[in-house]
Order: C-alpha cells, then sequence, then structure tokens
C-alpha cells in the first residue's frame, strides 16, 4: 500500500474539493475556521456528535448531510445511506439511536418516482434500524443550484452505558478491532460512477452498525473508543484517533481484511485502499482482557463477520500511526490530503 | 388584497419549485409522498417539530435547510436565518432551545471570507438566542451543483409548560394575536435580488421569537397554539391551522400591521402581502381571557412592538379562514397555490 505524502499547505482562499473529502483539507477546515467560531466544548472535541446534558438521561446529537453521487449505487442509494450514516454515528458514541429528521434539498426538474424510491428506503432503513424519522423539513432549488437530491438527517440518541466512547478514553494496550473489509462503498461508487466492471460483483458495504454496537455494549465488553470509517478511509480515522488520544497505533497491514475486487481495483485506479471510503465499518479499541469476547460477538453479526485484530495502541509511540507490512518495513500513515473520490457520501 | 385561486391540481411527475413554496404543492408532497412514507404519529401531526417521549423531559426536535438567494439581504444572512429558523420552530412549540447542529453544504469556488461572514452570523445569533451550536458536517459540491451555501440547521429544546402549543389545542372564542407587521422579509430579499429601491429603507423581519415567547409562558398566558410565519405568509399559515384544528377563524383586514413600504412594493409587483415570507413574525391563538395580559407582554418586547390582535376563532364556521374588509366583506383565505418568491429561506 502506497502512502501519500500531504500536499503542502497554500493559502486557501475559496472552497475547493478538498475541504469536503473529510482528510488534511476539511481539517485545517475545521480547526481555522469553524471550532474557533463556533467555540464551546462540544465542538473543540470535534466527535461527529455532541454527548450532551439532558435532564436524567445524556442526549447524544449528530448531523450529516448526504450529496452522493450517483443517487442510486450498487448496494444501496442516498435514502438507506442517510438513514444509516447517522443512526452510525449515534452508535459509535455508544447510544441508541432513536429519533431521525429528514431535510430534502431537492432540485427542479427530479422525478418524483425518484424521491419516492429514496423515500421508501429511507422508511425501510428506519424500521431496520429501529429509529422513527419525525421530523423534516423541504426546499426545492432551481435546476443546476442542486443536483437532484441532497438529504440532511440528524438524530438523536441515549446513551447505553455511563462509559464514554471516545479517543480520550483509549489507552496503551488496546486492541483494535476492525469490523470488516475495507474500500467497499468507494470503489462502488466510482465503479458506479466510471461505468467500470469487475470480474466479481462488488456492492458498498452500506449497513447499519448499532445493532452490533449494542450487542458489544450490553454483553458488557469494555469499549474506549468506537469510530466508524467513511470518507478519508481506515487511515484518516486512525490518525484522527491517534492525535487525539495523544497516542501510537501499530498497525499489522497483513491483518486488514480487503477483498480481492477492492484490491485489483485499487491497484487499477492508483488508490490505496486505507483511504477509500466505507459506510458500514468501524474500528473498536478494546482492552485485551475483553478481545476474545468482543470478536466472538462481532463474527455473529452481519456487519462484523469478517472482523479482524489489526494492531494495537503503542504507549512508548508520539501521536502517530505505524502500518507494518509483512516484511517488517514501517511507513507513518497520514490524513488523507486532497480529495480522492468527492461526493462520496 | 386580491386573493389567488388555487391552481387546478395537475399530474406532478417533477419536482417544480412550488414544491418548495410552503403553500398548497407543498402540502400535496407532504400528504401524496412523505407523509404515508414516513408513516408515524410525529409526522402525521405535520408540525414544524417533534415533542418526544424522554425520560423526565419532553424533547423537541425540529430540522430546517436554508437555500435563501442572495447569501446576503437587508437585515441579515443565510446564518442568521439558519440559526433563527430552527430557535423559532422550537420556540413555536413552547420549548426552550437547547443545542443546535450546522450542517454545511459548499459550493467549490465559494470564498472562504463568505463562509467566514457566515459562521460568525451564526455564532452570534446562537449567543443572542442562549443555543449551543454543538455538533456539525461539512460536504462540498462541484462548481454548478450548488449555490454558494446551503445550511441545514436541527435543534432540540425542553418544553416550558406541560401545556402542549398546536393546533390540535385552538378552541372556539380563541383571539388571534399577530406579533407585528407582515411580509418584510419577503419584500426585502425579492429587493435585494432584483435592485429594486424604495423611498424609505426596508429590512428583513428576521428575527428571534424564543425571548418573547419565553416572556409569555413564563408569566402564565394560557397559550393554545403558536406558529411562526414563513414561506406562504400569513394567510397560508393560517389556513394550515384552521384546517389542522377543524375550526374557522375571521380576520379583520384593517388590524393586519403592515408598513407603507411593503403596501407599497406588494402593489406594484403584484404581490398579496398576507402570502409574503417572514421569518421573524408569528401568531399566538389566546383564550380572551389572557387577551390583556398576552399583549401587554409582547409590546414590551423587541420582536412584538407592533403587535395586534387580527381576528378570532368562530366556532360556527367550517376548518376555513375568512378575511373581511373595511366595507365588511369577506372573502375565504386560500394556501398560497404555486412558487411566489423561490428560495426565500
Amino acid at each position: 500500500m502506497n502512502i501519500q505524502c500531504p500536499l503542502p499547505i497554500k493559502t486557501e482562499e475559496i472552497i475547493k474539493l478538498g475541504h469536503g473529502s473529510g482528510g488534511e483539507m476539511t481539517q485545517r477546515l475545521l480547526t481555522n475556521y469553524i471550532q474557533p467560531i463556533f467555540n464551546n466544548s462540544w465542538v473543540a472535541q470535534a466527535d461527529d456528535s455532541a454527548t450532551l446534558p439532558w435532564a436524567a438521561d445524556q442526549l447524544v446529537f449528530t448531523t450529516d448531510s448526504f450529496v452522493i453521487s450517483p443517487l442510486f449505487f450498487p448496494g444501496g442509494n442516498i435514502g438507506e445511506l442517510a438513514v444509516y450514516g447517522t443512526v452510525n454515528d449515534l452508535a459509535m458514541a455508544g447510544a441508541e439511536p432513536k429519533f431521525l429528521s429528514c431535510s430534502l434539498i431537492l432540485e427542479e426538474g427530479l422525478p418524483l418516482k425518484t424521491l419516492k424510491r429514496v423515500l421508501l428506503s429511507m422508511a425501510s432503513a428506519a424500521k431496520t434500524t429501529g429509529v422513527s424519522l419525525v421530523t423534516g423539513d423541504t426546499k426545492v432549488v432551481e435546476r443546476g443550484k442542486g443536483d437532484g437530491i441532497y438529504i440532511n438527517t440528524s438524530g438523536v440518541g441515549v446513551l447505553l452505558s455511563n462509559q464514554p466512547t471516545d479517543a480520550r478514553q483509549i489507552q496503551t494496550g488496546d486492541l483494535i478491532l476492525l469490523s470488516g473489509d475495507v474500500g467497499r462503498h468507494g470503489i462502488s461508487v466510482m465503479a458506479c460512477r466510471e461505468g467500470l466492471e469487475f470480474e466479481s460483483s462488488l456492492t458498498s458495504d452500506c449497513a447499519p452498525l448499532n445493532g452490533a454496537v449494542a450487542k458489544l455494549l450490553r454483553a458488557g465488553v469494555e469499549i474506549h473508543c468506537l469510530r466508524d470509517l467513511t470518507r478519508g478511509g481506515l487511515a484518516t480515522a486512525l490518525v484522527e484517533l491517534a492525535e487525539s488520544s495523544c497516542r501510537g497505533f501499530v498497525l499489522e497491514e497483513s491483518s486488514i481484511p480487503l477483498s480481492e475486487t477492492v484490491r485489483g481495483a485499487c491497484e487499477i485506479l492508483g488508490l490505496d485502499p486505507l483511504y477509500v471510503a466505507n459506510e458500514g465499518r468501524f474500528v473498536a479499541f478494546v482492552p485485551e482482557r475483553f478481545s476474545n469476547l468482543a470478536i466472538s460477538i462481532l463474527r455473529n453479526t452481519e456487519v462484523g463477520a469478517s472482523c479482524e485484530y489489526i494492531g494495537r495502541v503503542d504507549g512508548e509511540a508520539r501521536p502517530q500511526v505505524i502500518l507494518r507490512n509483512n516484511l517488517g518495513c514501517e511507513c507513518l500513515l497520514q490524513r488523507l490530503p486532497g480529495e480522492q473520490l468527492p461526493r462520496i457520501c
């Protein structure tokens, strides 16, 4: 796997596609603009959701806008992605997702039958995940000012345990459990967009993660941190967590599950699968004493059937992610520097 | 004021700008597509927010996407509109707004200084209204697939009283209190868009309503229903409430506050001010015994200084809104039929 070098920092005077990549440029936009301006402790934590004090319960609140192109891709569409994406952000905070909102920005000229297909997928995805879509909004923009459908879903959930699951809880010695093979969502969407065909069929990993997380937590597995892998892929997610936790991670390349189809497609396309987007994969940081229990529970779920431990938290290292290959060579992972596949979610 | 006739119902095969008008076409999209598909009691109520069971407290949850063009208009910009709009939806449910999310869809090429101005306005508006912007998301779309900035804000709040404030609580004999003059937001935006100039300066009424609502509720005013007037204007809001409450309303045209500038602009532009959008106005349905208290409190607030009683709920009438003019002539108000001013919020 080749490691991409970060772009030199340039004067960023206008928004570029890379600001939406989930990688280095997104991070700069966040730290230079959004965090200092919306200055509060929740925004400073830079998680994908906010855990809020709310009477007897802790309320978890999150939001995501979905601008994926095309609207329909192998293994899913923007509607289920919008439900699963927000459900997954709540699950990663250790919460049980309860209620979702749905706000639509529709482009003039969109066929109503397309809208109906997407809404039906959302309703079905909500049923699958046990959430209710309870409030919404619809706006319409002129032709050429949108692209069919953009969907925002926001969600609220209630914490499943009193033990927070975020980067600040990661401890030296924790094992890093990856729920399945990486890169399927990004490669499926790119293949669909470019009209590529592979020998074996490839579908997105787009899936809800709340059921698997609830099983782990309810079985008493101590989980220090959960993170779903979306834009920027496994590598970007782990670099962010290493920096937030001020700890170093060491990964074994050979342990990272990867399908032959994704491997082959990445070679042809010149992409690094560790940076390709996923929509139904996560990493869990688990203390060693819970490692057998965690993997046996996760392997019994649909989304975690091919899960593997891929590395561990190394107390000696600086806040960085080291990837070790079969020959013992080590390289340092970086955030995704620019944009790889725009509008992947 | 001339009354617009509803358009005949046509086969609606594609999304048209009118589907985003907040009027008749939006209503058809809701009842034919969204409500039957997202089939639950909250969506069926078709309020602007959902009041949810949540441990000890009732949780109010709402969402809105903002696509206003231009981004900056006399009296405000998309940033403060996005904060006030969601704060107002929570206030109209009788809730104290607590936490907001902010999800951005940015168009490639947007100047970062424009983004910064908008974010600063959001932060300032959040401070004014006492809410915290706690979670967010940023997506970027290619040039020509957006229009500078679209913002979704979702919000959660906690009910201020156990007494619900929605259309189902409206009772015969209730007085209808309008918080101020109508039509300023729509006319300001249109003037800005078309480069029109008026003799006296006109600014949007864009403002937060939570402070005024909290004062009314904390003073013990019994309020049966609150509704902010946005897309579709005063007329569309009242027609919706008449239908939801199964009651008839009678309005006195001469009581409806209207600035001379808006009146003149509407005459020139051929618009009915009762259908022009507002962003800082609301109606409250108040039992007669609280009417003096309510108006005296509201007149002492910035947003309600020019409030007036404009009509009452008439138990005899069918679910409809009758507008009576100075000569005693009566006409029936309808929802806004198509689109009047696209992308007004």
